[in-house]
């Protein structure tokens, strides 16, 4: 599943690079040692978690759906036009999150109110829906940015 | 959107009523003068409130679109089959239940757990696909227990 | 309990029309004629929740009994330290914040992560424990801005 | 940090053996060779988590300081009575079970729903405070379950 999932999210414009340097933007100040490799590797190891892949599958089938014009009514109008009161993109986003703790809801609010980097250029390319996949965006780097902070393995 | 909602609810097998009557058999022990009807109010706030709105549309949506097989591979497969590991369907519900806070979870996942009434027939009916059904239900039902536990209005 | 909760506040530095404060810093850029008052009167209605007053009384408990060095081993340490990987004073958080939905997600994590206002004001000030303070404060206003954002009544 | 948790649960009359019955009630009948030490692993797994160990250690303290009367009023009294409103103790589980994906959240409302085994007798035992204690049995044995449902390693 995970090759699916890395597809289907090259497809929909988000690379994994692309991701890790949103981790990167978020601990640089924290590790002195921080390489771009050691946060491509932490955001490989998140979206190997099954729970995360569902919820990639998830949001970005909903987006392209859109695109499509497939959903019902209203719930096409809602995701085609992004309403700010739709809650379900950060319903996904803090699940995919939560599996490395709560600390990961901080950079998680953070990356997706601030629109850095790629959660930006997601949410400003009108010429697709991208109303999940810059919450699924924000949340994988956030939950890679906390893996990082737990230290890997040494105390789980 | 709550008339858009209800419709597409009972589209899917889902009456009001038959969510009452799990409120009724959560709460009766806890109540005297528990009656269907108190449970219907409820039902019929937790359904006014946008973010469970939200989610059911999105839920039932999943569910319709894997019944058409218009899901992209390997969701399509995931949904339509209700794979146990697929925990988005109960991302979902959590998000409805929490609206009435935390203590509605541990109906939420009594109900899901032993498949009792309604949420029971539909996880039995394999004529559609009752991935997300299912688990709203429980969802729906449990917030209005909750509701009805803090009281209404009473300390809100 | 409700005024309780808004002593308890009080003692520990934290004043309503603070919290308004970072509301209206949250939701200007949406609303024309949002008014202090209008935030203040959210935050309100956002502490007269049950689920939210249990919040921030469990909290500022946690707070306090660090600073009298009364929490068991290694606990003690932990949250008087506001260690960064404890994340309980966010799991906190995010239940104050999830019951007007997860819009107020974003919010949450953003306050926190830029330590604005009276969230910056806590976390710097050593000279009390506020390690689950400034999350409580990030989350009250983070919910109240989400019930602003809803439209108070309007649709719920 | 891990030699501290299991010390603190002993001393609360939480063994991790007791624990793993739980999980073995909840997956015999998924696995034909599930067996006892093949739960035991899962629960030390699951404790091994620092997101898991700090919720355990907050719970567990709140109980303990509520049976020396040592919390700021009316929290004392709220969770010496166990008041079923309050739902902080939900909370903390909910964190907890959250780490191996939302799967988790229906045998957590089952065991504290049914008060299965351990949880039933942390439930019924009026000689200590076991508001949190019971929610933190239920939400680590639903972890673990989830654990070894998701198969371990396989496809992480």
């Amino acid at each position: 599943m995970r090759e699916n999932v890395i597809a289907l999210m090259e497809e929909r414009g988000i690379t994994l690079p692309a991701v890790a340097e949103l981790v990167y933007e978020l601990q640089k100040k924290y590790y002195e040692d921080l390489s771009p490799e050691i946060c491509l590797t932490a955001v490989e190891a998140v979206i190997s978690k099954r729970e995360v892949q569902h919820g990639i599958l998830t949001g970005l089938a909903l987006d392209m759906l859109a695109e499509k014009q497939l959903l019902p009514h209203p719930l096409q109008q809602i995701i085609a036009d992004d309403e700010p009161l739709y809650g379900i993109d950060e319903v996904l986003g803090m699940a995919i999150t939560n599996i490395y703790g709560t600390i990961g809801v901080t950079s998680f609010g953070y990356l997706d109110k601030m629109k850095i980097g790629l959660v930006g250029e997601l949410d400003r390319d009108k010429s697709k829906v991208n109303t999940f996949a810059d919450d699924l965006v924000a949340a994988i780097a956030s939950a890679a940015a906390a893996k990082i902070a737990h230290g890997g393995k040494k105390n789980e």
